[in-house]
């Protein structure tokens, strides 16, 4: 299973990670890596790319494979940039945290040879940290990652593309599953993106009660706080994306939420506190069993 | 800094772990706890504590110091029962999570001398799990150990009991500091009790929209789930109480967290989310470091 010559575009902790997983596992005969010179030239030295260039369209030229490891508005924008570049039968996917928008994107772009062209993906290892300094060949193993094929989230492709790309990212430990891009969004509201606008507005509330993070009031806090702003400190560039490309699921979630809280708050004292917080606790804990 | 004779009142986590602490730091005598046969059986067997008793009255009538380790409305509740049965110039604390209302009982049950016959205490070293099994002489190594003195908070005592009671804290590895009753439930309230109810509350947001924890759906999650489900495992008595004894100061936080919640929600997909969202991570960042 060798992905033959491949281009990553954005060579920060995701695509930085994957060319380096994918050349050690040596499922790929050549990687070119798009993004600034001077990370090009930090990738090629890491090991994670052979070679780099600026310009995307130049970068795609030649290549079997191309990995969007940009933020997801980012991608769709270079979607549009590449598809007159692209070799013929060459194959492009994608790492973005929502699925519905991209899709959506590859089929204005491509038409009818959308499902051909693009398959989408989403692995699920992120990191609150960012950059190519961060970036290691183990950061997939073990992760989940979601293929949302635009025409339907059928298991067995046709397309040989699809079945080569599957076989690389089992190849640096995958665990591949498919679904469809409006179900994985409607899900990752839930799962990873309410999570982390919980952890920010944690962060915020704070900040308006204390004023200064060194208020010395603060200092009264044990290791559940800091575990509960641990997301707070993602990437605001990729999170800014991901809201606006999954707004309408991030703010159901977010009114599900918000009622729950009310609920609890008007509950605290009563009876009915209990029977709340024991079945928040029986529901964590069979996740994370 | 010795503390002669001292009776651990509950026998879990915490009074397990301070009976440990405290004989290997050498800097008391003897220890009674007092809890179930079988706790005092095993507590006995682990080195926590030297002999037991069923009976609270008994277990302190001999005692220079008494620690009740037990959830705050439990800990108020042995205060009256102990009282009567007190050794003239012995000192009680406590381990609870909230200090106003067990600050006021004392005043209640002890009058004029309640700040000489208790300092209210509440060391920052939870743990999800609970129980005596869990018990380690380190439980305390490093933590934050707020006492908060009936008649102001004082640093330094002219009550040679309660420098004692600081001595020995200090002896098993506590950062002891000093607040009032009613800035410590204030400041926790925000520190400690809203992170935890926003992870029940994320907890039930998605036993909701799932059903069950094993809904297949679920497993398109990453770590950052896991992590903001940690506290939501806690003890549900000792959440109870807590809830109970601090509501009004509790309500107020989660007020201000669902109105930034709100305000988030509103802002997804417009340039003021980015710049909430940057707000939140300086603030994430200064605390953590």
């Amino acid at each position: 299973m060798t992905l033959h010559r491949i281009t990553v575009i954005g060579l920060g902790l995701m695509g930085g990670s994957l060319g380096l997983a994918l050349r050690r596992a040596g499922v790929v005969a050549y990687v070119v890596g798009c993004g600034r010179e001077e990370l090009q030239r930090r990738a090629i030295a890491l090991g994670a790319i052979d070679s780099g260039s600026k310009d995307a369209g130049d970068a795609v030229a030649e290549s079997d494979f191309v990995f969007l490891c940009t933020p997801v508005e980012t991608s769709i924008k270079l979607l549009a940039q590449i598809a007159p570049r692209l070799k013929p039968g060459a194959l492009i996917t994608d790492v973005g945290s929502t699925k519905a928008a991209f899709a959506a994107a590859a089929l204005e772009i491509f038409g009818a040879s959308a499902n051909e062209r693009v398959l989408p993906g989403h692995p699920l290892a992120g990191r609150e940290v960012s950059g190519l300094e961060y970036s290691s060949a183990d950061l997939y193993a073990g992760c989940l990652w979601v293929l949302t094929p635009i025409e339907g989230a059928a298991e067995e492709s046709s397309i040989s593309t699809h079945r080569e790309l599957r076989g690389a990212l089992e190849a640096i430990g995958a665990r591949v599953i498919f679904n469809t891009p409006e179900e994985h969004d409607r899900t990752l509201a839930y799962t990873s993106h309410l999570p982390q606008m919980l952890s920010s507005a944690l962060s915020l509330t704070l900040e308006r009660a204390f004023g200064s993070p060194k208020n010395p009031g603060l200092q009264v806090h044990a290791g559940g706080l800091r575990t509960m702003l641990r997301l707070a400190q993602s990437d605001p560039v990729m999170w800014e994306q991901i809201a606006a490309s999954n707004t309408g699921n991030i703010a159901e979630a977010l009114e599900a939420l918000e009622a729950e809280l009310r609920e609890l708050r008007k509950s605290l004292g009563s009876p009915e506190f209990r029977a709340r917080f024991e079945a928040a606790r029986e529901f964590a804990k069979f996740l994370k069993g």
